[in-house]
């Protein structure tokens, strides 16, 4: 697979987190994936983006930069959200806090089979 | 240029930062660089690595995970490192911690002109 289809692909699977589309998951992610080192499967990241949806009502991802090759794609994220109680061990209790994810993907079967993720703490540290 | 080009530009950026080869930081990086948006310039961006060296005395780092198209690069990078005293405001106090980083890198006139970078400042926490 070449680099703009990854892209688009890629873009296709944000839309569908944005949209909640928990049906069209399996379409991008992969049976066994593994979520910073985690072999959560199929069910365990579909329950992890369902209960990130639930602790952040406005959840939206936005993509500011994205880098791909072959069989990996490199993703910025940005978030401007309201997160309910407690957020990364933090009292966010509802205030808006904007922050970037940095979130890299390796492929499989040309699904998302491998995720290692990094949230900006100490941004949101700051705004608190 | 092209992906393989770039990755190879990118490893020997990151052995030149291994050497503390601080001469040779000129031929990887842009005059004008910035980094998480503030622009440092090439002599602020040496100054805040020789920074991090004389905070972190076995400074090291390790690629990952590699992903370059022909104008970007993502990296993420692994530590496994001894901080003097404060670390991103966390008492490490010459304690061992291990940790990753993904930055992200933007190219011009074929060097680093632009770096976002994230620091898994949850993951030193947990190990405090």
């Amino acid at each position: 697979m070449r680099k703009l289809e990854r892209e688009a692909i890629y873009r296709d699977y944000i839309a569908c987190l944005n949209a909640r589309d928990w049906a069209r998951l399996g379409q991008f992610v992969h049976d066994d994936v593994r979520h910073n080192g985690r072999p959560l499967g199929l069910d365990g990241y579909r329950a992890m983006l369902e209960n990130d949806h639930a602790q952040i009502p406005d959840l939206h991802f936005q993509i500011k930069r994205l880098i791909a090759d072959p069989q990996q794609v490199a993703c910025r994220l940005r978030f401007d959200v309201t997160p309910r109680g407690e957020f990364l061990g933090l009292p966010v209790n509802g205030r808006r806090v904007t922050f970037c994810e940095h979130a890299l993907y390796a492929f499989r079967d040309q699904k998302i089979h491998e995720v290692w993720s990094i949230i900006d703490k100490a941004a949101i540290e700051a705004q608190l």
